[in-house]
């Protein structure tokens, strides 16, 4: 047994990126391609994630409901800009039984059609708003290349679709999940996020607004870690959706929808992970500890996982027979939040030895401080986490002037531009092709400074750029 | 708005039964034909089913993954048995990214191929073992004529599939499985239910052994509520899975696979409902009350969704603009275990009703009384429905010595009927096909009373047999 190799992440960063993915056991590919396979820690995370998104979606009222995976050829079509953005990359299904269908399906790569054909039925009256329902499943966009967690054919996700009377509750519900998945990405995930709203181009097809969690990675590139839309009535005319209001006159009710996926996990890995493996903020993780036995311990073995449980500190303890130095590195790679060492001749001193994953920094101790002290790394490093994330993420973030500037810094440094925009969508697409950076999002918090940085006219808007994945 | 009708089910059980689901808004029909949508009550019930199997699964070692939901068809094919019995209900995909895929791939029916395929990487030495990997998905059958929950083209599922070192190890996860479905069947669901081995022409494609659970349906008919194949080496030797023993000699492992779905909430919804709607078993129902305010009633409201927050009671309030009569009838069809009136009149005498769904006896009480009689009124409904439900399932199961009489009890009754069998599929085929009867499960715990009641020759075991759902 060899200790698992990582690529150096400074060196080759795709490269160190599939490593953490494959040797920390998250994934492993399949003979499907375009599918990876979700391996036990890889789900673990993404249950965590599940569970506390889960908790919040329903103390804000929402509901979840599981709709039909297919989606029949017409039924796409009923939305123009929808069905032109998602039809190229759908995979049909056309034989089923043995028999042709009379018409082909494919497998959603997102449902708002299913959900509005639902609507239809359901939503009557004002008594019947407003619907607040959320599904999680899987969806299927059929990728040319794919990597684990950022772009594979087949995606876990949340989706929620939401039906309100008012535009003003649509618009507020729009920002509510954002905010709800901002915080969950800062406060668990210890990811530093910018948000805003997407430009015309970038934004969702069908959707009048588009808001963008934007984290940065390790290397300096985007992740769009979740958006939430806002539709107007673009949907709900199309489809035909009405309801009486309470003076009994026909309305048609305002629209949102907002998800996030496993991709989240691919953001984890790039944000807070090393050469040494992967590293999980200790409120994500699924097992805060693992413990590492060597020797004879069994009885302080008993008592400390006794303990943990009553503390509800979830925990793995490691029982193979595979010698203590590759147990210490397998746990490393495995992005354990604390390594507990227990060795039989510590012990006989009342010595047991703490690793905290993030530093690597050793503790030694006695065996009746160890609860307190797993508590406090636990806070300490979860905050430590998000601010060298945070600062490393500043220090990567610039500012351009003009066409020069902003070619220069893109040459040189990776990272987020800040520049000021006309808003046309043709001095958008020249920074995309000629120098490979797409916007990110709006800066609505701050003042254009400046002219366009492409066509030198009025800028109305500031706006980030970067490289992304 | 007029109270939902709901057919007898005595006079129509088949109408009863989709009136139930589609009036308790469990669920909705859809364009796609042959998939449901599954809405926030139905949801829910499969929630809780979800959360508390889940645990029982991890408290038992067990660890989940996400595999592909697509399987090429040379893969499908590994295992000829399988293959034979899947194929003819399969959908396939054809086309993605708009083109023609080199190899079709059909939408998972069971996901056997695709663990063997993962396993065959992953384990190598008797250190890997055991696996014991589950799954919550949604699985897909291409079925012609489908019913809410009990026969759909998409179906949510959990699918576990364990590989062991040796055959002993994994015939005792099948019987641990099967011993779970079981209790979670009988303690949750109020559900009794009759288990033991499928017979060959019933087990599962490619297993070497199936074990069932069946539970009786209010008319009589069986349902199979759930199944723990055990397959020996056939997939494994199918798929040269091999590892390396303490020994250093290469063995084939034994494996297990085991699964229950949302048909699940058929069986609960065919075992307990009844004329006004649904009725569920507290333990398994998502809101243990419901609470109706009439008149101005804020301040008690309060305090008593406070009371019940703080007991971790779930509950539900209808603040509907509804009249009172309308929301009773309401929370009777949704099923609500107990039913709380809190009428400004009835308070100013200190007096609330409590309604139980059951058996729609009404209490009256004293505010300071609620708590503790709730609590009262969840414990004994769960045992009183589940004895009912036993009382009525041990009055429809019949014996049947002769071929005759096997006719008759079948002609007029209908149930369980217990027979002496030659375990030849030729006489089980005869009872399927002269009289639509088909084997249940073998039962262990019954010695052989006579001759096979088809061919008259010496019977080898007791067989249930009964219509089917």
């Amino acid at each position: 047994m060899e200790i698992k190799e990582i690529t150096n992440r400074d060196i080759d960063f795709a490269k160190w990126y599939t490593d953490i993915c494959k040797k920390a056991d998250l994934v492993d590919y399949s003979g499907v391609k375009g599918s990876m396979i979700i391996r036990p820690l890889g789900f673990a995370i993404w249950e965590q994630m599940e569970r506390i998104l889960d908790e919040k979606f329903k103390e804000t009222g929402h509901e979840n409901v599981q709709m039909p995976m297919f989606i029949p050829e017409s039924l796409l079509k009923v939305e123009k800009d929808h069905v032109e953005g998602f039809a190229p990359e759908v995979a049909w299904v056309t034989e089923g039984g043995k028999e042709p269908l009379d018409e082909r399906m494919c497998v959603r790569p997102t449902s708002e059609v299913l959900f509005c054909e639902h609507y239809k039925k359901i939503i009557n009256s004002y008594r019947d708003l407003p619907k607040l329902y959320n599904q999680w499943c899987t969806i299927v966009r059929w990728e040319k290349t794919t990597r684990p967690f950022l772009r594979s054919r087949e995606i876990l996700w949340q989706e929620g679709h939401t039906m309100h009377s008012t535009e003003q509750e649509a618009r507020e519900e729009t920002l509510r999940i954002f905010n709800i998945y901002k915080e969950f990405q800062e406060e668990y995930l210890a990811m530093p996020v910018i948000t805003g709203k997407k430009t015309e181009k970038e934004k969702f097809a069908g959707a009048l607004e588009t808001y963008t969690i934007e984290a940065m990675m390790y290397d300096g590139y985007a992740l769009q870690n979740g958006t939430s839309h806002y539709f107007g009535q673009n949907f709900a005319k199309a489809f035909g959706i009405e309801f009486t209001n309470k003076e009994n006159k026909l309305e048609t009710p305002y629209q949102t929808s907002w998800g996030v996926s496993t991709r989240m996990i691919g953001g984890l890995i790039m944000t807070h992970s090393d050469n040494n493996g992967l590293v999980l903020p200790p409120k994500i993780a699924p097992w805060k500890v693992i413990i590492i036995p060597i020797g004879n311990v069994t009885e302080k073995l008993d008592e400390l996982e006794e303990k943990l449980k009553q503390e509800k500190i979830t925990f793995k303890t490691d029982r193979s027979d595979k010698s203590p130095g590759y147990r210490f590195a397998e746990a490393e790679v495995k992005g354990y939040p604390i390594r507990i060492e227990l060795g039989e001749r510590d012990l006989k001193e009342d010595k047991i030895t703490l690793v905290r994953r993030d530093t690597l920094e050793k503790i030694t101790l006695s065996f009746k401080e160890i609860i307190p002290k797993i508590k406090e790394i636990m806070e300490i490093m979860q905050k430590e986490m998000f601010n060298r994330a945070k600062r490393r993420r500043d220090e990567m973030i610039y500012e351009a002037n003009t066409y020069e500037e902003l070619k220069e810094i893109a040459d040189n440094k990776s990272g987020f531009i800040k520049i000021n925009w006309c808003e046309n969508t043709e001095c958008e697409n020249k920074i995309k092709d000629d120098i490979g950076l797409k916007s990110r999002c709006l800066i609505d918090s701050e003042k254009v400074t400046g002219p366009c940085v492409v066509c030198g006219k009025k800028a109305k808007t500031r706006l980030y750029v970067g490289r992304q994945y």
